[in-house]
C-alpha cells in the first residue's frame, strides 16, 4: 500500500465548524500511521501550498487538535485567491505538484466551496498528466449552502441556527418596545447569490404572527411598493414588523440594493448595507421608527451557538475525506446524502468533483412563498433539521476556550515562488 | 400588616435578563400570599398603568413564570415614554395614584434605568402628598450600565458577554482571512453616552496581539489621524486589526460620528452607523479591505449567551425589591454592592432613589488606557467577573424555548385616560 504525507488546506470564507472538519481529518489521519507519515496544513490556504509554507502538524498536542472542534475561524489561515485558469497559466499547478513532490504529499484535502472543488479537480488532472501519484479530495464547507449534490454544506447549519436564533431573540425585544419605539426591525443575512440564510431566518416563526414577517430574497427582485404595503399591513396587524433582508437582494434593474462598489479577489461584489437601506426606506415612506442589524462575520463565526447537526456533519465529511483519500478515490468530495427529513437521517457518499466544481445550488423556487416574502412548508422541511441540537463549547472566565496550536512550519526545500 | 396588590412595570430598552427579574418578583410575591393579593404587570410599562391596562398575573402557570428566566425581551411590554416634569403637569401622576387606588395597588415596582428611578421617586412623593399609602421601589436594569450607586446594572453583564464573545469569535474569522481578504473589522457596540459595552469588548483580548486592537470610546473625542496611524501600525504588526467603536463616539467638535438625525421619545439622538463610517474611512485612507458589524438589538436580547452572574443579579434585585416593598422601604432601589473582585462577591443593599434618579454613571477615565484606545487593568478588574458563567437555555427544534404567558387584562374600573 502506498505511503506518503497528507496535505490539508482551507479555502474561502471560514465557518464556525471548518476547524471541526480539520480536527476530524487530523485525528483520522493519525489513526492511519502505517500509511500516512506527516500531516501538513497549508498556511493561508492554497497560497501556503504555492509558497511552500506548510505547517507540520506532527507535533501538535492531541488536546489542541480536539479543541479545533470548538474553535471558529480557520486555524491554518484561509484565502480568497483563485488559481488562474489552467489554459491561461499552467505554472501554479505545476508548482503545486512540485511542492507536493518535494514533501512526498500523496493526498491533498482541500476544504472549501465551489472554487476549491474546481482547484482540486484541476490538480488531480495535472497530477495525472505529470505522472505524479496524487489523490485530491475536496471537503465541503460554506455558509452559503450553494454546493450542489450534497444535502447541505457544513458551516451552513450553524450560520442558519445563528440567524434563526438571533432573529427570534431580537424580535422579542422589538415586540416589547413597539408601542412607543421601534416598529420595524431589519436584519441583514449573508448570501450573495442565493437566499439560503435569509430563508433559514424563517425557522424562527413557530406560531402565527411570529417574526420574521417578511423575508427579502436575492431570488425575488425587490418590489418597493409591494414591500412597503406588506410592512404597513404587518405593523397594523401585529403592531411591529421584523424584516430579514439578504445582502444579495437586487432591484428590478439588477443592481444590488446596497452595492458597496468594491469587489473581492474573486471578482464578486463586496456587499453590506442592504439592511440600513431598507430600514431608511421604511421610515422615509411609512414614518415608522426603525432599527437594523448587520451581524456580518458574527453569523459565520458564532461557534458558541453552532448546530450539533452541522458539527456532526463537519466532522463526518472530514473523516470520510481521509477514507476516500486513502482508498485512492481521486477527484471526489464527501457529500451529505439525506435519507429522511423527520427524523433527519443522513450518510456520506462520494460525489465526483466534475459534478460540483463551478456549479451553484440555488434556493429552489418551491422554497419561496408565492408572494415572495416568506418560506414554504417544503423549505421548512428541508431547513428545520439542519439547526437542530446544541454543541456546547468549554468556557473560561466567561469566554469560549479555543485551540492554541504550535503551528510549526516545515523546512522548505524549494526556491521561492513568485506570484 | 398592610395587605394589598402589587404592580410591576418594565421601562425603557429591554435586556436579555429583565424578564428574569420579572419572574423573580412574581415568584417572590406568590410566596407572600398572606400580604400580597394580586400581582399585576402594566402593559407597555408606565403607559399601561396610565391607561389602566393591567395584566392580572394570578392565573399565570408557574412553569411559564419560571420560563421568564430564559426569555429575552420584555414579557409585558416596555416603553420609551417619560412622564412630564411634575411641576409642568401633575395630571399623569394623579392618574397613576387613581389607578393604584382603584386596584388597591400598594406596592409599585418599576424596572428600568435612571428615568424610571426618577418616575418612581416622584410617584412616591405624590402618593404621600395625596395621602395614598404606596411604596415605590425602582428595580435596576440597563445594558448601558449607567446607573449610579449599584456595582453594575442587570442586563449589562449579558450584553458585555455577548460583546466580548462576538468580538472574540469574529476576530478569529478575520485573522484567518487577512492575508488576502479583510484586514480591518469594525464592530459597533451600543452606548450613547458611556463606553461601558465598548470597554467590555476589551475582555476578549486575553493574550498579546488578541482582538480587539483598538476601542473607540464616547469619552474620547475621535482623532482621525491618530486612529488611522494606530490601525496602520496594528495591521503592519499583527496582519489585521479589529476595531470596536461605540455608537456614541463623537468628533472633536461634538458631532456623533454617525448621526442618524432622528431622536427617540426621550429626546436622545437615535444612532447607528458608526461602524460603517469608521470602516469606510479606513479603506479610503489606508486602502485596507474592511468588514463591519452592527449587532444592534442582538446584543441586548441574546439570552442564549447570557452571563450567569448577570442572571443571578437580575433575579436577586427582583427578590430584594419585593422584600423592600413589603418592608415599606419607600423610594429605594436594590443596588448591587461589590464586596470583592476576585473571587467576585456581592450582595444587595437598598439605595435611596434620590441618589440615583437622573444621574449617569460614566466610564471612569481610569478605565481608559492613556492612549485612549483600550482598557486598563482597573477596567478589566471591574468588568471581568460580570461576564463569568454560562446560563443555558432550554432548546426545542434548535431554537430557544421562551415563556408563553396568558396575559389576561384585569377588568378596568376607571374612565379612559387621554394622553
Amino acid at each position: 500500500m502506498a505511503k506518503g504525507n497528507l496535505l490539508y488546506a482551507q479555502s474561502g470564507g471560514v465557518t464556525a465548524v471548518i476547524n471541526a472538519t480539520a480536527g476530524a481529518i487530523i485525528e483520522a489521519a493519525r489513526r492511519q500511521r502505517r500509511r500516512i507519515g506527516t500531516v501538513f496544513a497549508a498556511r493561508d490556504g492554497i497560497l501556503g501550498a504555492l509558497r511552500e509554507q506548510l505547517y507540520d502538524l506532527g507535533g501538535e498536542d492531541l488536546r489542541q487538535v480536539r479543541a479545533l472542534a470548538h474553535t471558529p475561524g480557520g486555524a491554518f489561515g484561509s484565502c480568497r485567491w483563485k488559481l488562474p485558469r489552467l489554459e491561461a497559466d499552467r505554472r501554479p499547478y505545476e508548482r503545486l505538484i512540485e511542492v507536493f513532490r518535494a514533501h512526498d504529499i500523496r493526498w491533498f484535502l482541500y476544504n472549501g466551496g465551489g472554487d476549491s472543488a474546481d482547484t482540486a479537480l484541476k490538480l488531480s488532472q495535472i497530477g495525472a498528466e505529470l505522472g505524479y501519484p496524487l489523490t485530491c479530495v475536496a471537503v465541503p464547507k460554506t455558509i452559503d449552502n450553494d454546493l450542489p449534490v450534497t444535502d447541505c454544506s457544513p458551516g451552513f447549519g450553524s450560520a442558519a441556527k445563528y440567524t434563526a436564533v438571533s432573529v427570534s431573540e431580537a424580535s422579542l425585544d422589538v415586540a416589547s418596545m413597539a408601542s412607543t419605539s421601534t416598529r420595524v426591525f431589519v436584519y441583514e443575512a449573508m448570501g450573495r447569490h442565493a437566499g439560503w440564510l435569509a430563508a433559514a431566518a424563517g425557522l424562527a416563526a413557530r406560531r402565527p404572527g411570529d417574526a420574521p414577517h417578511l423575508i427579502l430574497f436575492p431570488e425575488v427582485p425587490f418590489d418597493q411598493a409591494r414591500f412597503l404595503a406588506q410592512v404597513r399591513d404587518t405593523v397594523e396587524r401585529v403592531g411591529w414588523c421584523t424584516v430579514v433582508v439578504s445582502e444579495g437582494v437586487r432591484t428590478p434593474d439588477g443592481r444590488f440594493l446596497a452595492e458597496a462598489g468594491s469587489r473581492d479577489a474573486f471578482g464578486h461584489a463586496q456587499l453590506g448595507g442592504a439592511a440600513p437601506t431598507v430600514a431608511r426606506l421604511v421610515t422615509a415612506e411609512l414614518g415608522y421608527k426603525h432599527h437594523w442589524a448587520v451581524p456580518d462575520y458574527l453569523q459565520r463565526s458564532a461557534r458558541h451557538v453552532a448546530s450539533a447537526t452541522d458539527l456532526a456533519q463537519a466532522r463526518a465529511v472530514g473523516e470520510a475525506a481521509v477514507d476516500y483519500a486513502l482508498a485512492g478515490r481521486n477527484a471526489v468530495m464527501p457529500a451529505i446524502r439525506r435519507l429522511s427529513d423527520d427524523p433527519y437521517r443522513w450518510d456520506i457518499v462520494p460525489a465526483p468533483l466534475a459534478r460540483i466544481a463551478n456549479r451553484e445550488k440555488m434556493l429552489p423556487r418551491s422554497f419561496i412563498r408565492r408572494d415572495g416574502f416568506g418560506i414554504t412548508a417544503a423549505a421548512r422541511r428541508y431547513l428545520a433539521p439542519l439547526i437542530v441540537g446544541e454543541a456546547p463549547t468549554p468556557w473560561q472566565d466567561g469566554l469560549p476556550v479555543v485551540a492554541t496550536l504550535a503551528l510549526r512550519l516545515a523546512r522548505r526545500r524549494l526556491p521561492d515562488w513568485r506570484d
